[in-house]
């Protein structure tokens, strides 16, 4: 008898917020929360639940919830953890909306039995729960902190959901120092009820926020996460940090590890799907939503650097094209636009060089001329101390000019000297201008404006729901349950073929012949050469057996093969029933690849395709989305395979069938979809020809859940 | 009539230096480089050179070099382009060692032919010249600053060498910010004549230079530099950033682009191969060889990390996984090592995670029991800010540990938190601790000490000339200095051949018959399957003329084959003079790889090893070595490779004759070496058998200098 489920705005924007816990003891956390609520400005009512009554921090404390006449939205509880379940109680019973649980000591040591039961009385009772294991919420649409972290945040437009409590209470310091201002900060904990999903569907419509940033450790419901990523990324920029990344630091997080590839390869894969940012570090993280919070949109693709040292040009042009940033490349444009600031010895290619011996007039002429240029849209501005740029003439100057055109275009700066020029450009940092002290850092922010910019022009077909391959889901349950029925998890062959042909999936032709005349004529319809097998459920092993013949070429060894397997298959075993002999079309060679579905443990239905044998196994070139996709994010995903070019044929080749492929992807996610039971379907090889003559699923491996 | 050339530690330890150009006028090049000298504190003595005479700075000027009386060590020329080659004369004459142009204005503006004249003239007289178009150079030995740089440079370990100048200036104010000390910087500008080897060979044995920095964007002559660059690394760390790494930027930098692999891909390989670490940025870079100049080597590869936060000790497992970081994974020891320091609820595993609850005292308990324990080598500290790690108790209680302990292992900190705190972390980094903002460049500075600790590691190893492979150099320079009489630049099939064997390179077994007896002869030692060609010298295009039959696998076939070849080719050409019937091993299907030895416009003698066909042609998986090579680093070049396991044997197959394969390595980079006509070999492929089944060269592309 679960409730409907409050408003997720209720957590953000709450008019009356409980403390359950609150103390008047200094130090003590259900004190600092009081405190931080009082401090931070919150205008609703705060509600002290202590039960011993008395006052805290000037508020008179209620003994329990119930004394408390009014409705209460929130409440936040810091009492030890073997109170929490009485407690919990107690709020349901009340009717409190959310629950933030601060209390650590439940599934992150393996009490997973009294949180389970938590949410259960939660959902019972229309209540939802936030943590355990948490450092708290910040809000600033309502000036709420209601958490036990610093007292002082700077309301800002980044948004920040952190799995870590203590890094992202060291954070929350961190985007002081870096002068980031806070929409909201929430600390998730052990996801036990309130997830990223559910607060994404808050912040994406949240005007305050900007950015938002997640610090992930562990995906748990990622079918639910997924689409409101995707939504979210088309509104605002989102950042991820995943630790964990690597075997050990999975091992750290204790992580579930990947059986094809890695875990973290899914969650990369199925973040660029979602058009997520993923940053590698803390540092990086923060310069992005720093920057992605402050700047314009671009207005195009064309990006200028100007420089007044060639080295550090010659550098920058690296680092753009490791971030992909697009170097404006129109020789002649660049020329008109430049000749009039860059002396004759500098060259007005990009990298515009206006070389060290320019004065600061030109250096200033040459942004001018860059802001002042439509074609340009954006602009890298970089500079080496010399006896005319020294920490004087920066601050002067570039300060002079980020006034008067500030975020026009998509600016960023980066400076080299020594300790006068270095506090200069400090100087302009604190300022607002976009300054960085490594190129590399300015580029990368650059980089990711634009990679932000190609997902906002993608506009509704980012979200627009794919259209699914019709399967016949009837027939598939069918085998699977079957299957179950035999007590097995896993499919035999031949059933494997059916949810293959249940799916359309084009296999090779059989058919299963009675007599030697009907082999013959059924191996002339298929087409030669075929193949040849026993059929009878005596004998299993048909090789073995010599109940198979391989490459027939024509009638004649059709015939022989014919008499030659029933020979084999009697003396091998005298009592086998022989239903028939099936002929097989033989599969001709083509390109071998590997499609794949599955559950993934984090993110539910996956797909998975890469090309066949050794680029899997030795090469690891495989590419993941999460279900479902549309025809284009097929196409994209077996693109992302460095592989790839083979499929368009190499070495004179003609291009294999990728529409073939495609179609196959998207039948083994729907088919993936259509059945409960079923946990993994591999094709492999499914094989590809030249374009328009399709391909072939040869193998196939399908897997049901275990009980 | 070359002379003998100078030693080069005239050069860094001049006890006279010249100042051609010097100025009274201060702003002028020619006053700052004198004023930069006395001002450093050199103790030689200084010449002033101005054709109008007079003081310079308190010195009295002398009009020409003739007119001082002693000897020049070194000159710095200061003076406008179109005086320099009459004053490198006057230099020549008067016997200058040394001469340091700091003019431009030369090849890097096209104008190479006076450089080329500059160049020739020093050589005759015995003078070397560093530059044109740089800085100077500062030598911190004998306290010289001869550039128009900065005048205060701080003293200490680190060494640069930079192609850039105007990025040389800026580096020596970046040290300056940073805290780094230098004892030397040299600005190698267009290395007309002085390149990094020649100042290497100084810098490899002065005592003062702890760590050697080279910011790099393009190898002139790498033969020289690689031998005394592997040198340099098993004395002390190079760490090199090289631009241009990307195609624009390698446009930027007017640079040449590779054939098959960039060129920067080839730079990647041998700066591996020489032990040289790369840095991708500056501020890499720098880091680096702060942390270098300052740490000792480890005793061992045990790392542990211990941290306060369980969020940030996955990050850093991720990244010590991605900087080659070992972490201490005896579960044992580690909980005997920390069980004493490490609350209940933490984790003795590694990383060792005392929690945010932990005391002080706590962590500066695990911190001395890391330090303590003689199986860990070295330490990352992490930290959060929390209620008890604050500011003020991070400088106090970090402050105290490093002062006890210091550097008795390598260790590293990284802190995250408000600002109080990050003011904290950086009065530390002023006390010298190895503080760092971010966890991860805190890694890579322990990344790249472990890279250098494995570099010493090799020793003598590193640096012995390999022994070569002997060829027949004698016939392959017989044969290359037919074709070029022959008017051609590339070698035909069977002349390619013979160079094969030549250096005993193993082909498929090929016959010429003269009667059909003897190609079945041929055939039967040879062993079926055979080819059959025709040979002619009026016959070109073989198969057109039906003179070739694939696949014989009898004596009848090769009979029957005879026949249709005479008879195919009679009929083709009546005229054609037919010699024979060559008779070649059908060769086996097994592993293709490709082996190219080519000089490298940069590297000069390079070999280049991939699998065959779409393994390079697609995936680019190739490695590169500089020439010559041992056995250790051949098959250390074979490992690079991504898809190396195919070697090694997948699907159950038996592993490849990687030996075989090394071998044939080894006799192309001696091919190369043996004939100065010969500029590439491509074998293409060569296939590998089982282990001790050998390999094949079956085709073979040989390329010779145009003239």
């Amino acid at each position: 008898m679960t409730q409907q489920k409050p408003s997720i705005s209720l957590l953000f924007e709450p008019k009356t917020v409980a403390v359950i816990g609150a103390s008047a003891t200094p130090g003590k956390i259900g004190y600092q929360v009081v405190k931080n609520i009082q401090d931070g400005g919150y205008e609703g009512t705060i509600v002290p639940i202590n039960p011993k009554g008395g006052e805290v921090l000037g508020l008179e404390s209620y003994k329990s919830l119930e004394d408390f006449p009014g409705d209460i939205d929130l409440a936040t509880m810091v009492i030890p953890a073997k109170f929490v379940l009485d407690s919990v109680k107690a709020c349901a019973k009340k009717g409190v909306k959310f629950l933030s649980i601060i209390t650590s000591g439940f599934s992150e040591v393996g009490n997973v039995e009294e949180e389970l039961e938590i949410v259960r009385i939660a959902h019972e009772n229309g209540m939802r729960i936030l943590g355990p294991n948490i450092f708290g919420l910040y809000s600033g649409g309502v000036s709420l902190n209601a958490t036990f972290g610093p007292s002082d945040i700077n309301k800002g437009g980044v948004s920040i959901i952190t799995q870590s409590g203590a890094l992202g209470i060291a954070m929350i310091g961190k985007t002081k120092v870096e002068n980031i201002g806070l929409s909201s900060i929430i600390s998730v904990g052990n996801k036990c009820d309130i997830d990223e999903a559910d607060l994404l569907e808050y912040l994406i419509d949240d005007d305050e926020t900007k950015v938002i940033l997640m610090y992930i450790e562990g995906i748990k419901n990622g079918e639910r996460l997924v689409p409101v990523l995707k939504r979210a990324t088309t509104k605002k920029p989102v950042v991820a940090i995943k630790s964990g990344r690597s075997k050990r630091g999975a091992m750290a997080a204790a992580s579930h590890t990947g059986s094809l590839a890695g875990a973290d390869e899914v969650f990369d894969f199925v973040m660029k799907q979602c058009g997520v940012h993923r940053a590698e570090n803390l540092q990086e993280a923060m310069n992005w939503c720093k920057y992605l919070s402050e700047v314009p949109m671009p207005k195009g693709e064309n990006v200028v650097i100007v420089t007044n040292g060639g080295g550090v040009g010659v550098l920058c042009a690296d680092a753009c094209e490791k971030h992909d940033v697009t170097l404006y490349d129109d020789q002649a444009a660049l020329k008109e636009a430049f000749s009039g600031s860059v002396p004759s010895f500098g060259s007005t290619k990009n990298p515009v060089d206006i070389t060290g011996g320019a004065s600061m007039d030109d250096y200033m002429a040459a942004i001018e001329a860059a802001y002042a240029n439509d074609d340009i849209h954006s602009i890298i501005v970089l500079g080496c101390e010399t006896a005319v740029l020294t920490g004087g003439t920066l601050t002067e100057y570039i300060g002079k000019i980020f006034e008067r055109h500030g975020y026009e275009k998509p600016i960023v700066y980066s400076f080299v000297g020594g300790s006068e020029f270095e506090d200069s450009a400090g100087v302009l940092r604190d300022q607002g201008v976009p300054m960085f002290p490594e190129l590399y850092d300015a580029v990368s922010c650059m980089g990711v404006l634009y990679a932000d910019y190609r997902r906002r022009g993608m506009g509704e077909e980012a979200i627009a729901e794919p259209e699914r391959k019709p399967v016949d889901a009837e027939r598939i349950n069918e085998i699977a349950t079957a299957v179950k029925a035999d007590g097995r998890s896993f499919l035999l062959a031949n059933e494997g073929l059916e949810v293959m042909k249940a799916a359309k999936i084009p296999m090779p032709v059989s058919l299963i012949s009675h007599t030697m005349d009907q082999a013959v004529a059924y191996a002339e319809k298929i087409g030669y050469p075929v193949v040849m097998k026993v059929v009878s459920n005596e004998i299993v092993h048909k090789s073995d057996a010599g109940g198979v013949a391989l490459n027939l070429e024509n009638a004649d060894e059709v015939i022989d093969a014919y008499q030659a397997i029933m020979h084999n298959c009697r003396n091998y075993n005298p009592d086998a029933k022989i239903t028939g002999i099936e002929v097989v079309e033989m599969v001709k060679k083509g390109t071998e690849t590997i499609i794949g579905a599955r559950i993934d443990p984090g993110f539910g239905r996956t797909i998975m395709f890469g090309l066949g044998g050794i680029y899997v196994e030795v090469m690891k070139d495989v590419a993941f989305r999460s279900w479902p996709v549309d025809n284009h994010e097929a196409l994209a995903m077996i693109k992302d395979i460095k592989s790839y070019p083979l499929l368009l044929g190499v070495r004179g080749e003609e291009q294999r069938d990728i529409d073939g492929v495609v179609d196959v992807l998207l039948k083994v996610g729907a088919i993936l979809e259509s059945c409960d039971l079923i946990t993994d379907i591999e094709i492999n090889p499914l094989v590809a020809y030249e374009q328009g003559e399709g391909v072939k699923a040869v193998d196939v491996r399908i897997l049901l859940k275990k009980d």
